[in-house]
């Protein structure tokens, strides 16, 4: 259980700030923060200095990319700089972390659009909130002859992925999602329903 | 399932090197390194760049108290500089977070010895590799009347208090460890045998 954290006054108010900032990162809570600070004080030239000086570099290099929404030391990005890549192609997602995981699996030689989030009409994020028009504009540009839409699977990426299929059809290009199944390793009896249900309705010839 | 982490090549060698360095940190593994990093980026001057100089700060300021073992700013340490505190009592602790964790606790108005860890021969860590020679030197100062061990209620942590009380059995002092009970808030069906064997044992007239 997370406790309300009284930092530890034991060491002195640059500790306590060092804690309160350590606990806003995805992932820490006030006691895992204060475990960070302890080793980061322990391991001052191993790893405090050098994190302090590559969250400085990071801040004062990097930029999201006016193209695409990545972010880069380079403006445009590495990825829309890149003239070996498949310009034909956007591969629209809704986070930079999963631009990141694309890349990982080195699978698609395209450009890319971040979404920046997806449509929540509960939490008040409209068309305007995300960037739609900038995809559209790009969308429009001579040459473009697919949109991939590597939405979440989840009801805010489906429901997003077809409000942007809406938006791109009077275009003459195609416009694809990512295929639906079971995960590689998957076993059947942990996955749910409708991906079984996916599955089996769009099975293929062995 | 924690990945071997192919950073994420697509945002640049400044990104990867700041991934590479928060998952060192305990608690974050390479996934949520790649988190941590991405929302640091994207939060650049509400917790990036604070965050870079609060490490910077620590990093310039903060020592280790030559009396005590303790983290602080100043020379000796605050605990160790008040003059308000009990100054017959010697409360050993293993590490510095354990010494947090009673300052939290605030029932401490004594001076602290943080040894920096346990006796184990598995692990080849002896008598010399904790700062034990110290506390004896300590404990032999004239006015201390008390020794606290205050060690986990691990294996290591006792036989390292076992160790710890035949050194000093020789000087005229008092020789103290932490009570062992049921913990507030504790249920007997949740709590092993060992400490209700020590809570049925040392039980108390109500």
């Amino acid at each position: 259980m997370p406790m309300p954290s009284p930092a530890s006054k034991a060491a002195g108010p640059e500790i306590e700030e060092l804690i309160a900032l350590l606990a806003k990162l995805p992932g820490l809570g006030p006691r895992s923060a204060r475990r960070a600070a302890l080793h980061l004080v322990k391991k001052r030239e191993q790893l405090l200095l050098p994190l302090a000086r590559a969250m400085e570099e990071a801040g004062a290099k990097i930029a999201i990319c006016k193209e695409c929404g990545n972010i880069d030391t380079r403006q445009p990005c590495a990825i829309c700089a890149d003239s070996s890549r498949d310009a034909s192609l956007i591969c629209v997602v809704e986070e930079i972390g999963d631009l990141w995981a694309l890349e990982r699996a080195g699978i698609v030689r395209s450009r890319y659009h971040v979404l920046g989030g997806t449509l929540s009409p509960l939490d008040g994020r409209g068309p305007d909130d995300i960037s739609i028009a900038k995809l559209v504009e790009r969308a429009h540009a001579p040459g473009i002859t697919e949109v991939i839409l590597a939405l979440n699977a989840t009801v805010e990426g489906q429901s997003t992925a077809h409000y942007l299929a809406s938006e791109l059809e009077h275009l003459s290009i195609k416009i694809t999602r990512l295929a639906r199944g079971v995960p590689i390793g998957g076993e059947l009896d942990y996955l749910d329903e409708g991906t079984l249900a996916a599955a089996i309705k769009l099975r293929q010839p062995v």
